[in-house]
């Protein structure tokens, strides 16, 4: 992009990729890219990580993030024992938290949540996911470790493999695509875990793509790989036949290109198999790095400023 | 109060609101009034959150004072894990924990359990709830209220309603309001939930009350709720009619007088509608708010003095 | 010991203290009688707290070490909500945690499971507690213990007392006494709970002991007590008989010399009776305070080095 943007990130809420322009997006992976570790950066700020749902990684890689620019921590992880447990709404248990924190990071099992909890309060809100919905930091971190290895996030052949339909790391990746070029996306899922709908409908006419059952590796420039859920499936043996079809070996691995890489949100039961790690493409544990300056960035950006 | 006394607060214990004098916790309430974050302030400081019984709003709360004033936080949030769940006693978890920390704050289901630590460890106890007993730093907050939005904590018609037989924020409270001049209480509660006697012992001859069963709410200067739990009543039925009797909702509010507020400890279920909150006399999120600014001057004043 | 040898022990792991020759024991214990809580020391340092098997104590000794040198915590405790319930491997938990990370300590209930760890990260990694394996920080601070009331770690005599067979703290502490002269150990057991074979194999010839069911605590210098937990019995009424008969009480200590000295990792149940805690043999109190000073060496020395 020719000229660097500034935005006005004080403040604001990060709810969906989808309220982030390319300008946006690039901004945030520009400080990210940018951003150091500095123990007098956010002094005195605090974080509260409100984990409805627990999430280690997500909700480590954040408190680390926080840690990383002097700033503290307060929260809990999973409900048991929190005020919610005593009946208490959702509205007044943020109410309460604003009046502590200068920041939410929210996990919560409910669609919508985490706009709702931003239309309650005054302080910025991070959505670190909400249901099936969006994960928008997952996303930022996805993007800026592509932009890593190909130094490009226009022109691309990416393939999304797995569970299309309930994933919500590859519904945020789909949409924030769109806001980029030349990207051809190639949808790889068993027949009932397809792309849903509504994604599809928001792609249409701006990135071609194509959906397939078949494990088809060939070309693409980045394959990102989700876990295949046992509980999405009424059979256990359809199951076991479909996970079967997903897994990325070493012999699967034969189809790739040379400067392809292989991303995975993790955690990771057995879709990506141990001895790909030491392949070149393997990127998923500098992808999960990537969390950290990319959340680093966007606190400081939303606590103060750029 | 004529002339401000000076009190040697560090190193003291924090265990009963009975304790304190007047002067004593309006020392306090001067220190929280003035008190700012400071990132310096509590730097090396070690505060331990023992909470056996969880409670997410009084140790966020806490937590957030201390990482205001640059001090850092070890604990736990209920037993499970714990050595307790071994087979250790209290008294060797204290004193195991005395040689980690330099304050505790502890919230433990058992009457009478702050004390027997404050007895038994050299550094200070803060008491943040001990079974129906005492919660001093939820009253202190409570007056720095009252007194924020009255500017005075004498002359005051104060009207407690709910569950006032349980309800260890309105026992602290009653007996501090002893403390003060002209206070008149009225007492609003199911008959099987009234003030216990113990505590109108304490009323008498110095805090004239009335009690009621009746959400009469006139001529008050404070109105303070609290939730009437369930578990309370032996019939589901007799809760159901007793519950709607004390909900505080925009009828209710018409018998407010324009500066009488609303305060309410958290969480609440639906004893305010939550209609309430728009009005002006709704003071319950500033009340919860209020409670960082007292912890802090608390915490530095134990751990640091005056 | 003579001229005093220097380590290079930053990024060192520290798994058993079997890895450990005296010298090294005593540089760390050097550096523990020497280090100074200072808020500058580990600033920007990230330490991972990762306790797969709950244990509040060494947990809250661990953070409380890493909050003296001005560093952070990050972490859990437990496995529930963890990206471990969700099938991930131990090894893909570690990978992610070491990109956030500067230091590992772990506490897990799999024998070997530290070491593996530590042969998966690039970062270090602090044992804390493998199974029934190795815990070689308790062993340091116990050490650390015997050579401040003792001025000394050879020419001693020392009993352990209790679980021989389970109590991965006498196996740790038993080894380590192999670095050093003229030790004697009596080994006071049940005979369903004798020091294992192996460990009485690495004592052969280096460290004379005995072996005894009975509590005989006369010439010793130190008096290791440890719980015997009734899952070992698989008789109740054997567990009773046995337990009441190494229960270290007033009567038991009048065996002790007067510069003996009475030390337990803790949490005790009642395996020493509270009125000994004022004898001025009782010094486990002393020794889980000892915790901080030697983690706080420990975690210096790996993470900057000496």
């Amino acid at each position: 992009m020719a000229q660097r943007t500034r935005f006005d990130w004080r403040g604001q809420d990060i709810i969906s990729i989808r309220d982030l322009s390319r300008e946006q997006i690039e901004d945030v992976l520009n400080h990210a890219q940018q951003i150091r570790p500095d123990p007098q950066m956010l002094v005195g700020k605090v974080m509260a990580s409100l984990f409805f749902e627990p999430s280690t990684r997500t909700q480590l890689s954040f408190t680390t993030a926080m840690h990383r620019l002097g700033g503290r921590v307060i929260g809990f992880s999973g409900t048991e024992g929190t005020s919610i447990v005593k009946g208490e709404s959702l509205q007044d248990t943020v109410r309460t938290i604003e009046r502590y924190a200068d920041v939410i990071v929210m996990r919560h099992p409910l669609e919508g949540s985490a706009q709702f909890v931003a239309d309650t309060v005054t302080i910025p809100v991070i959505n670190a996911g909400d249901g099936a919905n969006q994960h928008p930091t997952q996303t930022l971190m996805d993007l800026f470790t592509i932009k890593k290895f190909h130094q490009r996030l226009d022109d691309l052949k990416i393939g999304l493999v797995g569970d299309l339909k309930y994933g919500r790391t590859v519904h945020s990746l789909a949409i924030a695509l769109t806001r980029f070029r030349k990207i051809e996306l190639r949808l790889i899922s068993p027949p009932n875990l397809r792309m849903p709908p509504a994604i599809l409908k928001e792609l249409a006419g701006i990135v071609p793509y194509s959906e397939t059952a078949e494990l088809d590796l060939r070309d693409l420039d980045v394959v990102y790989v989700t876990r295949i859920q046992k509980e999405r499936f009424p059979d256990i043996e359809e199951y076991e036949k479909v996970r079967g079809a997903y897994v990325i070996n070493l012999k699967a691995c034969e189809m790739l290109k040379p400067s392809a890489i292989l991303l995975h949100p993790l955690p990771r039961v057995d879709e990506i198999a141990p001895d790909v790690d030491a392949l070149p493409h393997a990127k998923y544990f500098d992808q999960v790095q990537n969390g950290v300056p990319v959340r680093m960035a966007l606190l400081k950006l939303v606590l103060v400023g750029s």
